[in-house]
């Protein structure tokens, strides 16, 4: 079982996605563009440093996102959504649907993440198309 | 923002359904039939008694399900999904989905999970009609 606490589906789901945060960074990528370590710390959540570290290495070794030498500047590191990463995609919209439903959503400043619902299927294959692009070498 | 860390739709979920154990208690009660605290206590993965408390409280408290005294058993309590929690249900077959895609699921023991898939649009139309009869008076 490798530490499975179970071979559950849904347990096994929020296993490997992990947290909280590890949502938070997912969204960041898959919605905002974010690509650098300074990109996702700035988000309003206020993550701080070492959990953003923590929960990227969980990520990677999980294999929903990898990281690659930014060619512009070598030490830094862009990170992007494996194939595993993106297939995550049809979760999140529909964490998004039912916040929309029922919790206090700021349309205004979340609009990327809402509007990934006002055409669902067609924003969802574009945005999918626009993240594998991301996996390929630059 | 009553304590939100932002209002974003995807953070208000993650805030909402909380964490790994409210996942596996929502899943307890959606595919499982389960009602009762010792029910929900005999889960694979071994929740301690003190953590299902606090997370029947706090989904409780979020409006996710409900509790009403067992009619046979005044000691006891049956714990039901409210409209609320059986919204996260599309969420779950996507967390469902995604781990059968990638992660070694045992689809024998959790057969009543993964054949939300089989033909998932029926039966979650199904089971939504059960779990919100079990919203009606006894």
């Amino acid at each position: 079982m490798e530490n499975h606490r179970s071979l559950c589906p849904v347990n096994l789901m929020t296993e490997i996605v992990g947290d909280k945060w590890s949502f938070l960074i997912l969204r960041d990528i898959m919605f905002y563009d974010k690509h650098y370590f300074n990109e996702l710390r700035q988000s309003e959540e206020k993550i701080a440093s070492n959990i953003l570290t923590d929960r990227l290495n969980m990520l990677e070794r999980e294999g929903l996102i990898s990281k690659r030498p930014d060619p512009a500047h070598k030490q830094k590191v862009i990170y992007s959504l494996t194939e595993k990463g993106i297939d995550l995609l049809p979760l999140l919209v529909e964490a998004i649907k039912w916040s929309l439903k029922y919790e206090p959503v700021d349309m205004e400043k979340y609009k990327p993440a809402v509007d990934i619902l006002v055409d669902s299927a067609k924003l969802q294959e574009e945005l999918r198309k626009q993240l594998t692009e991301d996996l390929l070498p630059i």
